[in-house]
């Protein structure tokens, strides 16, 4: 998506091989236009594959998904993150190392807001590893639901949670995919 | 705002005199149709007042503030909750209680995110004690900035949160307010 790729370069920062900020646009200060863009443009991407779900997890994802699930005229539902466990039978919840964090937490969602049959797409905002989306895919499995697709605002390529995400069978796509970075310099793959 | 309170009487839940869950259109699940209307709705009634900038608290608030940011233009910023003190000299931050959590978080915001001269609309999902929102407007006046309004989706008007704002000068604007509550009983002000 060539808007948000010249946003990146504009307004994104690498502050080294690893670590591209964009909370100038997308996780902290949000460019709700673009975000709507975003929105459009997975619509267009993900139409006539039978969604019958957005869901994202809290809480870089809510605004792109938000702006999905208005394109595409469907519900979001927003998986949470907690410390502790939850026992409850209405529940369902996975682990999910954060390699950003490193450390863990709890991916939940009530089961009310899933059901069996729904065929899911996902969006977040960044993909790296992939752990995230597999929690997710893993929620939305276990209760008898598919993920039709996973959308990615930003992927960093370099990192290997695209391609596990593609082996495990998912369908992703990235509107950004980072090939390189160094201090200050951002590559995109193509 | 007569569908968001046609929408709270059909799909929202009174599980006592306290406690309202609305999780199936507004913090769980969201109705993103609903939440453009609510979007609309605060960009016409905060309409030329010199607003700069919207300002919410991570995370039920997000999908209602992305959505009046895109109403108004304007760019959105996304306070961040933290459990532990950042001391840094870039970073604004306030210790704010949870009375539904019965505990306390750092309520924070990165300066550059926030102008002196800013006109900022604090936009949330809940307004009960009133506690994140004063929160926000320390951070915001902390900034040499201006609270130019809160916008808030429901209120529970009996409780104090709507009047302290008020007393302390605030512009609040709450688009359902409820005004009394039992068991799956639900009556608004007015």
């Amino acid at each position: 998506m060539e808007a948000l790729k010249q946003k990146i370069l504009k307004d994104g920062r690498a502050l080294n091989e690893q670590v591209l900020l964009v909370d100038s646009f997308l996780n902290h200060q949000v460019d709700a236009k673009l975000m709507a863009q975003v929105g459009e443009e997975f619509a267009r991407l993900f139409a006539n594959q039978g969604i019958t779900r957005i869901m994202t997890v809290e809480s870089s994802g809510i605004a792109p998904a938000a702006m999905t699930a208005l394109g595409m005229g469907l519900p979001l539902v927003i998986m949470k993150k907690s410390s502790s466990r939850i026992l409850s039978d209405d529940t369902l919840q996975t682990q999910v190392h954060s390699f950003t964090k490193n450390s863990d937490y709890q991916l939940t969602v009530k089961r009310k807001y899933i059901h069996p049959g729904d065929r899911v797409l996902v969006i977040d905002d960044f993909l790296a590893n992939g752990e995230a989306a597999f929690g997710a895919a893993r929620l939305i499995e276990e209760a008898g639901a598919t993920v039709a697709g996973i959308g990615i605002v930003i992927e960093k390529a370099f990192q290997p949670g695209g391609r596990r995400l593609a082996e495990a069978g998912y369908k992703v796509i990235s509107l950004a995919r980072v090939a390189k970075m160094a201090e200050n310099h951002i590559e995109f793959c193509d």
